[in-house]
Parts: structure tokens; sequence; C-alpha cells
């Protein structure tokens, strides 16, 4: 996806918050919007946000010293999942489709999300989304790529979300590979995260090899690329997967929480809503 | 005031709205967010915030080559302002304190700001500020320089609002010198704007001579600022006057719809608050 005008003030603003979280020193505050405002000239409008996110939050750390502002929350976020996850559990084994009730589940746990999102109740969100209808709900293709597929790649999104993903992951019964970033950004997951949400148990875990908040080939490791070149079967967590890989080959399912109006405008669905959306493999 | 960190995603985002009003060139929309994105670094934290949206609203004509992007704009705020002039006269009238009552009127008036606010529904916010009480009401000290008061200093805001303070103009019975901008800057009232609401009709209308959108005393002409400082009972509209005044010498009384959440903060009230604070002249 495109970097679009109304992602400019967003930077800025996802700027600004992470600066604070990485310091309290307002002096180094307003360098960072100093420097964040001066990068914005060499944005293009052509290349995906993840790509300038990235650039943006490693200026941060270069600035105020601080290469993991998220950190705690991070642990936090996990935390707070794992005391869901028996509830969530059950609520799937209840469920007259079990499938598509840990796809939800696995969307509800996108909610957690520093970059898209600040004030969230995560015990609010998960309930609404357990009740909301989908508004894109590419169910049945996925139905049936899955019951074709040996093995699955799944690109996780973000620290917590992974105690959702592990329940649609034990749901699915299948090979899974489960992809993080390399190093922290934001409160993007990285191979500890997932360790912490017990994804190990249930999955091998795959580093993207990426220092970006979304899966943008060009700062992916060779390893990775291969993998996901010869996956049949794809799913991508979240808005900065899908800023990254909306452009590329499929067969991949996007599932997300749309948490933004450009993302909205550019998938064609409302802020707020929840999303199942296939792209095939021949279109680009 | 000073210039708060929080500024400057605001900045970026009033960039934007006003650029797209400007133009419907993307890229030079895009030109607009490169140039403001660079001032920032020029943007001391010691400035008050309309110094600078100054500043931002002259480079996006100088980009745009559109300097009275809300023209139209505040010609239609106007229209609808006046279409409830009777309505509003017959609601003081009925009041068992009409001079309160005008000055409420007179603060919701205040919603009209296409720089602070960009959704709203005048009709719904009006009856809603009707309603509302007040976080801060210094209202004996208001009666007690007023009548005391020969004439009054009424420093209007926006335009459309300028039908709202004629009310109050109207319900006070004294002498007003009615102060606008020199020239057009976001929807801020010039003279042309306050003529149309029918303020000739009821006070003398001056400009201030500035080219901001507030009342930045070094922006401001000989004329007026003689004035100012002869003034004895001051009436200042709206935040991006409390911006700039809000250090100035008193005595002013702030009249004014708190519309973020910088503001709320510095005068220590909630984004949506009332208020009718006052300022006396021995403080700075």
């Amino acid at each position: 996806m495109r970097t679009y005008l109304d992602c400019f003030p967003c930077f800025l603003n996802q700027a600004l918050r992470a600066a604070r979280i990485a310091t309290d020193d307002e002096e180094k505050i307003k360098k960072v919007l100093d420097e964040v405002g001066m990068m914005i000239r060499d944005i293009p409008l052509e290349s995906t946000p993840p790509e300038s996110a990235r650039l943006i939050y490693h200026k941060i750390g270069e600035i105020t010293g601080n290469l993991d502002p998220y950190r705690e929350i991070k642990s936090e976020s996990t935390q707070k999942a794992l005391s869901l996850y028996s509830c969530l559990k059950s609520h799937v084994e209840k469920s007259n489709d079990s499938l598509l009730a840990a796809i939800r589940i696995a969307i509800a746990g996108n909610v957690i999300d520093f970059g898209a999102n600040w004030d969230f109740d995560l015990n609010v969100e998960v309930a609404e989304i357990l009740d909301k209808d989908f508004a894109i709900l590419d169910y049945n293709e996925f139905k049936d790529r899955f019951n074709e597929a040996h093995e699955i790649l799944y690109i996780g999104d973000n620290a917590g979300e992974c105690v959702f993903d592990r329940i649609l992951i034990e749901e699915m019964k299948k090979p899974v590979i489960y992809v993080v970033r390399d190093v922290p950004i934001i409160n993007d997951a990285t191979y500890e995260d997932a360790e912490q949400a017990g994804i190990d148990k249930v999955a091998t875990i795959l580093s993207s090899g990426t220092d970006a908040p979304g899966t943008i080939f060009k700062t992916c490791s060779a390893e990775f690329k291969k993998v996901y070149n010869n996956s049949r079967f794809i799913i991508s967590k979240g808005q900065g997967n899908y800023e990254a890989l909306s452009n590329e080959m499929g067969p991949i399912f996007f599932l997300l929480k749309v948490k933004c109006h450009v993302i909205a405008n550019n998938i064609g669905v409302d802020k707020g809503d929840i999303v199942l959306k296939a792209k095939q493999r021949s279109t680009r």
C-alpha cells in the first residue's frame, strides 16, 4: 500500500508518542519532532508506510538512546493476553464453527497495537470483536486453501497479539511457521515475545529479518523470502503487514482490525471494521 | 501561551486540511507537508502557537497560490449564523440573566473554528453550549468591570462567530470597538466578515493589523496597540486570541470554548469546556 497524505501527520503523532515513552527529556522529544519533520520531504507517496515508520522509529532510538521503548509495554501486553488465554480457548471450544471463532480471536488480538492505537481496553475491545460482523469475510476461500495446505506461514504482528495467534494456530492443527520481526520496533513481536506467548510450543518461530514494523521484502532475509515464496498458504496479521504486503504476490489471507481511515479507504471498509481478506497468487 | 509538543502534529494536520481546501493538486499538498515539516525545527517552544500558524498558513498560500482558501466557507458560516440570529435574540430576551445568556451565546459561536475544529454541527453545538455549565465563570468580576467601563474593546475571532458576538454587543449597550484580523487567515474574521455579520451597525470595527490567527502584539499596528493599552475592559474571543494574549497585561476577559487538550491543560479545564476567565491588569 502506498503512503497517503494523511499518513504524514500520523507519522509525527506516532513519533511524539514513542519519543515520550522513550524519554522524559522535552528537548530530546522536540529534537525527534524536528528530525521527523525534516524527513517528510524524503518520503515519497509511492513508498509503503512501514518503510517510513522504520526510519522514523530508528531516528527516535538514535536521538533518545532508547532502542526498545516499548519493551515493558510489550511484556505487560503478553501477560495480560495470557490471562485471557483459558477463557478464549473455551470460547473456541463452545463455538459451532471453531475455526472461524479462532480466526475472530486472532483478529481481536490485533487491537494491541501501540503504533496505530493508543487508548484501548483489551477486555472491552476483545468482547466487542467476538460479537462483530466481518466487513470482508473470504472464509470459503480461506477454508478451501487451508484444507489443501500442508504447512502454514503465519506472519505475526504485535507482542501480546501472539497469544491470540496461538489459539488460531492450535485450532488449525497443521505445521505452522510463525514469523516475527528481527529486532524490536514499536510493540511488534520479536522471537522473545512470541516465545513468552508460548508460540514456540505450537509452531516454528522464524525471523523475517526485518527491522521494520511490517514485512517489507527489501529489508527481509534471503531465508525468509525463500520460505515466503514457497508458501502455499500465508496468513498476514495486522495493518503493518497489510501495508507492506498488499501489493505482493499471494496467496495471502489478511487478518486485521482496521484502525485508521487511510487503511479503511484503501480496503474499502470503515475504521473499526474487522477483515479476513484473500489475495490470490496471480494478482499483484 | 507557549507552544507544547502536541502542537506540532496539530500544525501538520491543520496544514493538510487547509492545503486540501486550497487545492486539489496532490503534489502541491505534499509540498506543503514537506515545507511545514521543515519549519518545525525553527519553531521554538517559547513562541505562541498562532505565531507559527501564521507562518504555516502563509506558506500554504505561497505554495498553492490560494491566499484565502476559507473565503467561501467563511461566507457560508456567516449566512448560517445569521439564520440563527432571531432565535438566539429571543433566547436572550427570555433569560433571567440576559447578559449571561448573551455571553453564553458569544461562546457558542466560538465553535465555528476551522483551525482547531473540523467536523461540527453548528445547531447541535450551539444547543449544547446553551445548556452547559461553565468550567470557569468569573462573572462577578466581569460584571464589576463592565459596570465601570465606558467603552469595550472586543477582540473577535472567527467569521460567522461575529453574528453571535453581535448579540452580546447589543446586550451590553455600551460603545464597542470590535477588532478583526487585517487580512484573511484561516476562517478568522476580517473587516468584510464583521460587516457581513452586521457588526458595523452596533460597533466600530478596527483591524488589529495582524495577519496571524491570534492577536500577536508584535504583528499588530501601532494604532491598535494604543487602543489596547488604553482599554479598561477587554473581551478576547477564542483560542487563537487566548494563546496570543494569555501572557499579556489585563484586564482581559477570555471567552472561549476549549477545543483542544493542550489549551485545556494550560487553563486547567477539560476539552469541550466553556470558559469566561478574567485576567487582571497587574498580572502577566
